[in-house]
């Protein structure tokens, strides 16, 4: 029933005489690699004939499915015959010569079940696309085979397979380093034996693998080279290069190879882009041992207190994906100690809140200070003893603590991404990737473009159009974020005043209710509304890029997602960054409250300070956005499309059970969702540590409900890795790119932030100017007095004066209110005090030391320790001198014989071993 | 007259049958060099034979003399003879057997004039070693001539030369790129031919030199390799290697070469450090057209508008020394818009002092403002009108421009940061030192430092107190600085104090000048004696870690510069920051004046502010320091030093001149300055970047002193290290290494520096503030009267009151004083009022503003400017793709004469020239 393309073409011939062949072509080339290719030639002698299951390899069981593409089949099958009434053409002509057209007989049988469609100019251009694309992969030396009748109808398969000498030769192209035979013993002094003794204490935390107790060997590596061949050990070449080192070799190939008919002239993904094929993806290796290890012992949320095993997972999705989970693991493990303080200090808010003495003072029933009606009219007087509650409660997360904390939360920043520096350092040397150059990427599509600039002159004006559509909707996209977030807050206010104006009295004294209850749910509509808009902008994004400029240029990339980063990181911090900063600022004083257009009142906050609500609104954003509604969609998202998918293809026609069993694991892959790349996953993370740095000075609990959330995310994303999406293409890559670098942004947006929230939004500079510079005795006692004014009721003006002054049950001369103001009876009245310009000058004075002195700590913190540790870097050494060593024996073994070998043998022995008898290799020549 | 050691041992064998032993060794060898190294064979052919002229070949006029070392004679030729005595010792007896004893008769000879002194263990075992040295160097493969016998009594050279087999093992060792025969065009496109019309344009620019003219064509580099020999164009083998690149090549082997007689076991650096060799240098290249090009073109000052000829000095030099010209060449150019922006901020300045209100105010006769004395007792009041001059003088460089212009700055050195990141990519592209890793010396000394530690166990504690000294002389060294300048400072309070004090009516006239003369000679002294102090301790610093460490570590060495760079920043800065930010800051008040240890008062400024002070002290600093002081230590002591250095070794036997002209070349060499590496240079540069970044607010001018002294500093360098110094060894660097972070640093700084200079020492945020705030009709009139404070001249505190109230004529009730203090009048006389608050505040919030907006926008520019130049990367991957292709032909055609041949190029033919025929690799096979 499958169409096997190569077979018919190249018959397999017996071992022996390929390999008189290949010699005889050696003999004439003159290039000398006669050994080496004899040792090439036996990788395909067969092995076990047995491996047939589940579609893994090719219909001969032998050959290994290295990588499957998929196409449209209805229209491709008519196509086909369309091809073959056009097999007058010159051109098909040619390509047929190429290679022998594919059995008829299997054909027919495919297209019985698809009804003929009238041919398509379009649908045909794809296919001929497909023939000449495929026929120039054999040409490269691949081997494929075609599978049109599988379970799932109107599916295409092209499974490909790189045989020994192909994946030899791209290696070799692209430096990969693969271990040699040579063996380094890691050192075993006292270091060593620590470290062996911790990781024995450690040994529940780390995952089952037998590989991590066996690591005292290292296999020095080296580029790959068939020159160099027989450094390596190639005597089992089914596992010399893993499934993940097979299927990336396969694609360097699929993306290097032209298809002249297609628009753009490189590589599998310009094909992908134009829908010749629908999708081109690895198979996930389900047979290995490896597969169900990293089943049990990693997409298990049994084994959350544990290590994730990264070298496995490295091996199986490649560096990029490794580097991700490594940074997640590491981002992780250090909350652990963010938490622990951060649970201390608000622990010592809660031990200290009834030695606080403002709070004593405010909840004090004898002192019984009136306040100043907090609106005009509709409000009254009320006791500053109401405000108790809040008052302690802010407490809780406004205390010298929190400052302490903040300044351990910034170098904490520093310390994560110092660690992370090293981490990432260990683990390119354990990767074999010092050496290699990430900028692989980067220029390819400029240079795309360039060519295609030249040859498509006349599509440039619609591109450049396009990528002013592109420019102007990312500015209407940032505008809209902004009308939202502000149109919300002036919709709060307004509503809030239209509600206090209005002369209904069941109105007014619903007031209060009305206003929360309609602000929350304004709240959840707007992220949601948000939330929906970012998603569909970011497919705009994709769409606009990935049409245009196929492939994505690396810069590109990393200005899309900086831009993306923006938006999100506006959309989450906005709200929050308004109540911190400018809910309640410009309020004005009783008697004269600022009205924005007239009639629209600014919002106030309680009187406990806007820092209580600062840690509600943080509270609620950790836990419902991050925990439920994040997660929710990464759970929820991809089950109901597969859902989709499935009810589309199957048209009912299977029990889905049934249906999934029989389906060979190309097809089973098929429907699982395509990988789209590691920016979402790091975004989110991104935000997280947003929250955990930015306002920890106001919520000293954000870095424990991020571990929280991170121990469920790291065996969710482990869990859709695995079995929800397609397998990802094995990316090389030194380190996480441009989201370090927005790490550090983020970093050194927080170190400000946390400044301003310390002196401006808690009260903690007040506190301390009152206790030095106002208080008679240096304590507390007296600070609640000394914030408030006086203000004197008979200066209200007109249609300001509360409609029930006798609210508090008796008549009120003075009243007072929270603000630094010349009193009644000054030169000045309710003129700005000296106090109020001592505390600001205090305030900017602590934001600058506080700023300066954090980021030179930074600073420190990021010179003194070194980004490559010591032991990596000895070994990197150690291993470049083993590895000299080695070829200047190799220089020595070529003169050796030479050399007169008695005189230098009695030599070395007189001279003792310290002297390498490296005979001088020039004797011979000069 | 010289020993020539190598040419007894291996007699030159005719070429075929050298050729003939080769090819037997390959073929017991079985590896495949066969044609390589009958190409290699045939360097050794002699070509001219007359270049023997002034040492720079070998005395068969053949081989060039790549490498010298040197030693002291007269000890090693009398331990020479110890040797022979000794030669019963089996160890030398072996070693004897490995190279033949030169012959004695030359040798003879050459110790007739040396008087035979008694044997000395010491130099015995030097002699030992150097021995061990050159035989391991000649089993390396190297070839050396011995000459004892030179005009310079005394001293021995060994002359090194590397045959061409030697270079090409070593080249493919450290993969040196070297072009290939396989050239690019530049692509013509329209910038191209823009760029084309600019530098003819700025032609007269440019040095004279022909390549510049021919660059249209790139030749593609590739590690060199020997297996791919047939790559590079070999057809000159003298010249494929210049003689930089052969120097280094050597230069490797020698640091690689084991002596294990000596204290460690590795290379050149650790001989040189226990004194085995004086020197080890390669030749200035005198006889070559490209020397003298690099006199005439580059360093003289007739050409000192010119471009930097930096292909050619890197091309003699090496890179690294190639990136300083290229950086201080990159730093002049940019210098040039910044000290014309700053000339017409200045002239602005001076255009504007007319129009400037307060200082007119103060200059206003009328006005008659009677100010408070400065002093107690001995000061009298005074009239404003007398700060007229200063006040006119400060608006020079006290004006909104001087803002404008600091935000410039930070921008620009944002720019210049930039675009040098650009150019040295640009470099490094051009250089072929893209994919060349840089950490190769990092690992190495620490390497040897643990060897070491296993080796020499006993040596380990010596070792620990030695570095304990070091960081306690380091610790000392700070803190004495700090000592010296505070105590400067204090002395200059103490003095003025004590002569203010002085009953004596003759010195208390003279009090001002006495202390001007004083306090400029005490200045003058001190930054003598910090200088010297400097260069002391650098010397120590040195010292110890030559000594202990013998191969700098290259963590080490940045923390060595780093340290360094601290020590001279604060010498530089110390005095200005205080003159900027304490002087005259916490006077006290008339009446009650502070007063430092009872009876010292704190120095004050004049009334035009400090920043006339600061502007004073910076154009001396940077006038004296730089422009004079640095280059007459830098032309003066070389000069001084080599004379020394002439006169202890002639003995005043020679005439000089006649002298100099008979040496050979490596003699020479041996009388210039040893370099001394780059780290002075750079030092010297940041300190002067320093100057023109860090208080350009209060000195709009220095860019422009900068700009005079690098024109000259350039030229200077230059001369010193083509004429003046030993050719230094090339080493290959891809960048700047630390000063690049120091650079940023130093920027960093500026901003924050510039930001309290604007806000605290200019006027320009009270100005602010009054027009904004105070000021009645929104203008500067009154801002004057409105800085000046009321006192009640009966308020004098007892013996505070001066001693002579009638000097300005009249009975003074009240009088003025510069501060924001509350009147007599008011509930709190002099308490500190409302408007120094706020106008701290507003200062405070100008740091903040200025701080964060400027560091956002070198962020933004660092950001918005790629790091890789468009046209550069284009170009990287123009070449991979080039290079690609190239392998990928190889690889078709060692399987093309297999394949039918004629059906490939029929489908060629019909398919187009795009799709390449690559029959498949694997047909074959498979």
């Amino acid at each position: 029933q499958t169409a096997i393309m190569n077979n018919e073409q190249y018959p397999s011939l017996p071992l022996k005489e390929k390999q008189i062949n290949i010699i005889s072509i050696k003999a004439i080339e003159d290039i000398g690699h006669d050994l080496q290719d004899s040792i090439l030639l036996k990788s395909l002698a067969p092995e076990e004939n047995t491996k047939c299951q589940q579609g893994l390899y090719f219909q001969d069981g032998k050959r290994r499915v290295d990588y499957v593409l998929t196409y449209h089949i209805k229209k491709t099958s008519s196509s086909r015959r369309h091809t073959s009434r056009l097999r007058d053409n010159a051109f098909t002509r040619t390509l047929r010569r190429g290679r022998e057209p594919p059995p008829p007989a299997p054909k027919d049988d495919a297209e019985v079940g698809s009804p003929h469609h009238s041919m398509d100019h379009h649908d045909d251009d794809k296919c001929l696309r497909r023939e000449e694309f495929e026929s120039n992969l054999m040409e490269m030396g691949l081997e494929l085979e075609r599978d049109e009748e599988t379970k799932t109808p109107g599916m295409g398969f092209v499974k490909i397979h790189a045989p020994w000498s192909i994946l030899c030769r791209e290696a070799e192209f692209m430096k990969l380093k693969m271990p040699t035979k040579k063996v380094m013993f890691h050192s075993t002094g006292v270091m060593e034996k620590i470290n062996v003794f911790i990781s024995k204490l450690t040994d529940p935390l780390h995952p089952n693998l037998e590989e991590n107790r066996t690591q005292k060997v290292k296999h020095l590596s080296y580029p790959f080279s068939r020159e160099k061949q027989h450094l390596f050990d190639l005597s089992d070449k089914d596992s010399f290069f893993d499934s993940k080192t097979r299927s990336s070799l396969v694609f360097e190939v699929l993306k290097r190879t032209k298809c002249t008919k297609a628009k753009f002239s490189m590589g599998i993904t310009s094909l992908l882009g134009s829908g010749v094929y629908l999708a081109a993806y690895p198979l996930h290796d389900v047979s290995i041992h490896h597969y169900t290890l990293l089943y049990e012992e990693w997409a298990s949320y049994s084994v959350f207190y544990k290590y994730q095993p990264i070298g496995l997972i490295r091996k199986y999705f490649g560096e990029k994906i490794g580097l991700y989970f490594a940074w997640l693991g590491v981002y992780t493990q250090m909350l652990i100690p963010a938490s622990l303080v951060g649970v201390i200090v608000f622990l010592y808010g809660c031990v200290t809140v009834d030695d606080d003495i403002p709070s004593m003072e405010i909840c004090d029933q004898r002192k019984n200070i009136t306040m100043c009606p907090l609106c005009d009219r509709v409000c009254s007087y009320w006791n500053l003893s109401i405000a108790c509650g809040t008052a302690r409660a802010s407490h809780l997360f406004d205390n010298p603590a929190t400052v302490f904390f903040s300044i351990f939360m910034a170098l904490w920043a520093a310390f994560f991404m110092e660690h992370w520096k090293r981490r990432q350092m260990r683990l390119n040397y354990e990767w074999d990737l010092t050496g290699f150059e990430d900028e692989e990427d980067h220029p390819r599509a400029e240079y795309e473009f360039r060519v295609m600039q030249k040859s498509l002159k006349k599509d440039h004006k619609s591109q450049k159009v396009t990528l002013h559509i592109f420019a102007s909707l990312a500015i209407l996209q940032i505008g809209v974020t902004f009308a939202i977030v502000f149109g919300v807050i002036l919709y709060r206010i307004s509503t809030k005043a239209a509600l206090a104006m209005s002369s209904n009295p069941m109105t007014r004294s619903n007031v209060r209710l009305t206003v929360k209850t309609t602000a929350a749910i304004i709240n959840l509509v707007t992220d949601l509304v948000l939330l929906i808009f970012d998603v569909y902008f970011f497919h705009i994004c994709v769409m606009v890029v990935s049409s245009e400029v196929p492939k994505t240029d690396k810069s590109f990339e990393e200005r899309l997602i900086f831009k993306t980063f923006i938006l999100k990181f506006v959309n989450a911090f906005t709200p929050i960054i308004y109540i911190a900063f400018f809910r309640g600022r410009l309020g004005g004083r009783p008697g004269s409250y600022l009205y924005v257009f007239e009639s629209y009142r600014m919002e106030e906050c309680a009187h406990g300070g806007c820092l209580m609500e600062l840690c509600i609104q943080l509270s609620i954003t950790m836990l419902g956005k991050q925990l439920i509604q994040n997660n929710l969609f990464e759970i929820g998202v991809p089950k109901l499309k597969k859902l989709i998918r499935y009810i589309k293809s199957k048209r009912g026609s299977f029990q889905e059970e049934e249906y999934e069993k029989k389906l060979q694991r190309y097809e089973t892959d098929h429907f699982l969702e395509p990988f789209a790349g590691l920016t979402p996953e790091y975004m989110e993370m991104i935000i997280q540590f947003g929250f955990v740095t930015l306002f920890v000075a106001s919520f000293p609990l954000a870095p424990l409900f991020a571990l929280l959330n991170n121990i469920i995310e790291i065996r969710l994303d482990a869990k859709k890795f695995v079995a929800e999406l397609r397998r990802p293409d094995a990316a090389r890559g030194k380190d996480i790119g441009i989201w370090y670098n927005i790490l550090r942004g983020v970093a050194k947006v927080a170190v400000i932030v946390n400044a301003f929230v310390i002196s401006f939004t808690s009260d903690f500079i007040p506190r301390l100017v009152y206790q030095y510079m106002y208080s008679p005795d240096g304590s507390m006692h007296g600070f609640v007095n000394h914030t408030l004014s006086y203000f004197n009721v008979s200066h209200f003006q007109n249609g300001t004066a509360p409609l029930e002054p006798f609210h508090l049950g008796f008549h009120v001369d003075i009243c007072r209110y929270k603000d630094y103001r010349e009193p009644p009876w000054s030169l000045t009245p309710y003129e700005i005090s000296k106090e109020f310009w001592a505390v600001l000058a205090a305030r900017l004075a602590f934001v600058i030391v506080f700023q300066n002195v954090v980021m030179l700590m930074s600073d420190v913190v990021d010179w003194i320790i070194p980004d490559i540790p010591k032991d990596i870097s000895l070994q990197i050494y150690k291993e470049k001198i083993l590895m000299m060593d080695l070829f200047m024996k190799e220089e020595q073994g070529k003169t050796r014989i030479e050399d007169s070998y008695k005189e230098t043998s009695t030599l070395t022995h007189a001279v003792g071993s310290k002297i390498k008898p490296l005979p001088s290799y020039l004797k011979l020549i000069s």
